[in-house]
């Protein structure tokens, strides 16, 4: 009368990361020691012995493992499974929206709004938890627009580690009071998500916490890289032509990416890697801007404004990451209009039934504007990422009512 | 560049339907026809060949498939692959809560919170419009608190069917919205569930539409019979010892005793079932009352009110086959107080990172309720349903706010 797919949490796994290493500069830091950003104060990427791995696990062994991203445990920091924090971390469905594609390329939404906490945040958070506790941390603070938030608050309880978490004052209602509800202690401040992210500086040391923030530690990316991993899996190891992502803060295209190029590396994946289109709001667009002028780092967007909350983030600490893995593929960067997310978030719920939130919608909104414009080409097959689940999000009004005394016009129904 | 699993969704499969028989009475009535209740007025159950299907099936065969409810395509009901309405109804995790463990007996949360339109009311109708589409439907009615016809909508919609769906006019706004928003045609009706249910009826004739009502065709049983089938599956064909389910309409308490039954002919489970455990609200208990009162059927419970709507269902079409699966298996009906639930939810939250529905936190009320009264015993392993996501649900304010360019005092931050 146990889960089946217990004894594979039960076991320790070995553990091939080799080192850390400044994605910037290329400097290295030692593995198994609490990191923020480099030297250069820039991002930590995780290395391993990608051959070791390699020659540790083949393809069909994953195939007998849970149906959730440990099941990656070579290609993931955490070395003992007893740190691990766990919500049910499921692998999230591709589901085929045939009606949107455009020629015989095909369209596909991986909805991440399955994840635990209603968002792919929880990739991420999962992982830095799970390492904020192998690393002996007892206190964490982090910024956070919403979903990160929920996410921290959820793993963090989960293992009883104690979470701080400061909100821009405009963050909707539903996140902060699931922050709460999930055991962290949440502030609403009078400013903007940098604002927050000053006061979880200033806090280090009269608090003595960790600081969580986007980037700002290693693992992150390594929760989300499983995005990658997840989506060559399913593919069969051959992936799809272009992978459209909402880009805010950049860790999961980052991590894809990376989760790609490692991948290639074992030889895991030998054909062509996918396109990254890195897709932003018209209302903030720094990587669309610094990709259009050739820049290696993107200016602060002033007056930052769009419907799709999740990427309004004005300046990425990983600029350079997002535009090099978007030039590397030879993808791009682009911006559609608020007026087409929300098209595209309501022509997805009605067409196919698939509830999307408003940054998956720009996803949907520029493939279908970069079909139009020749840069994704109708032959191409693609995938949507819908970041986190519609529920969280505000949805139009509904407004019809019957009142069952008085004599129904059934037939005006069907109008 | 097309999903593994796309094979498994491509081919057909020999189906093992033999007929559909009243739940009542036991009369038969022919498999592939368009079938409301039956001539008792009764829900109507979907018999199979088991002998057929244990011989052409093996559960190694299984563990090969799709993570998803489709693969247990030989006892489920639809004929066609390609009558499959799909959004991605994945297998849905059991998270282990080991904090309320009160003995040695272990407890899990099955969250199916992450199906699509997140509820588990997705399992039910998957199967119902699928059927509705394999016999030429092409438009459906049902009334609904809110869930039911969401998922309604979104599968509808998926496959192009014309959805009705009436609502009780103090269904939760988000509710109502999610299923505008995916595609129906949706009405708050000045009335209760039940007047609703009327306003279904009375269209059939002027709408031609099918009435997709509670346990009124065979298939939503069929669907919710998968919960059953994938905790076996999961716990490795040896099932745990309680499980925990918040029973309104019980489609899905019906639905696992049919399943356990049916692996117990194939021969595929072969210790003790689950004792199962009708959970309802102090302010709608119609089935522990006739549990108590020994009676076949429940009387219609008067002035139903509870904090979980989702369970406030004064009168139940399939009343006596709950009763007879909680007697049969052993079991047993309990009802635990808003104020109990209240503080389940909040407990699950905050201790474990677990945001449950009120339904769900239902079951962690009466866990918690019957291990203190003795019927269940601390030794006993126990399943919960949580059979939505918490974030659908009003959440208890959350109120600390911090001026940030005032002094910050944080010692006080702790508090």
């Amino acid at each position: 009368m146990s889960p089946v797919d217990e004894s594979f949490f039960a076991r320790d796994f070995p553990t091939f990361v080799s080192h850390l290493e400044c994605g910037l500069e290329g400097d290295h830091y030692p593995a198994d020691e609490l990191h923020g950003l480099s030297k250069a104060g820039r991002p930590l990427l995780v290395r391993y012995n990608l051959e070791a791995v390699a020659a540790s696990l083949d393809k069909q062994a994953l195939t007998q493992r849970p149906a959730e991203l440990w099941r990656y445990r070579e290609l993931l920091p955490v070395r003992r499974s007893a740190n691990i924090a766990r919500l049910g971390e499921i692998t999230t469905p591709l589901i085929e929206t045939a009606t949107f594609a455009a020629g015989s390329g095909r369209v596909w939404v991986k909805d991440e709004g399955r994840l635990p906490t209603g968002s792919f945040k929880a990739r991420g958070l999962c992982m830095a938890v799970s390492m904020a506790k192998e690393l002996g941390v007892k206190r964490i603070a982090m910024p956070t627009n919403g979903n990160a938030g929920a996410a921290l608050a959820a793993y963090a309880s989960s293992v009883g580690i104690e979470a701080f978490i400061f909100c821009p004052e405009d963050t909707p209602e539903v996140n902060v009071r699931e922050i709460e509800l999930q055991g962290a202690k949440v502030w609403r401040v009078n400013g903007l998500i940098h604002d927050c992210g000053k006061l979880v500086g200033q806090g280090k040391e009269p608090m003595q916490w960790f600081d969580l923030s986007t980037l700002k530690e290693p693992y992150r990316i390594e929760g989300k890289k499983t995005m990658g991993l997840e989506l060559a899996e399913q593919f069969g190891w051959e992936l799809p032509d272009v992978i459209l992502y909402p880009t805010g803060g950049g860790t999961g295209l980052i991590g894809m990416w990376k989760a790609f190029q490692e991948l290639q590396q074992m030889g895991w994946v030998t054909g062509k890697l996918p396109r990254m289109i890195a897709v932003q709001a018209e209302g903030c667009a720094p990587m669309v801007k610094a990709f259009e002028e050739n820049q290696q780092h993107a200016e602060v967007w002033e007056n930052a404004s769009t419907v799709a909350a999740g990427i309004r983030v004005p300046a990425a600490v990983g600029d350079f990451l997002i535009l090099r893995a978007v030039r590397e593929s030879n993808g791009f960067a682009c911006a559609v209009s608020d007026d087409l997310i929300i098209k595209a978030q309501k022509e997805a719920a009605q067409k196919t039934g698939v509830l999307i939130c408003p940054e998956g919608a720009a996803t949907l909104a520029a493939y279908q504007q970069e079909i139009a414009s020749g840069r994704i080409d109708k032959q191409e097959s693609a995938v949507l990422f819908n970041c986190a689940t519609g529920l969280k999000y505000p949805m139009p009004e509904a407004n019809r009512s019957l009142d069952r005394h008085a004599p129904i016009d059934w037939e005006a129904m069907r109008l």
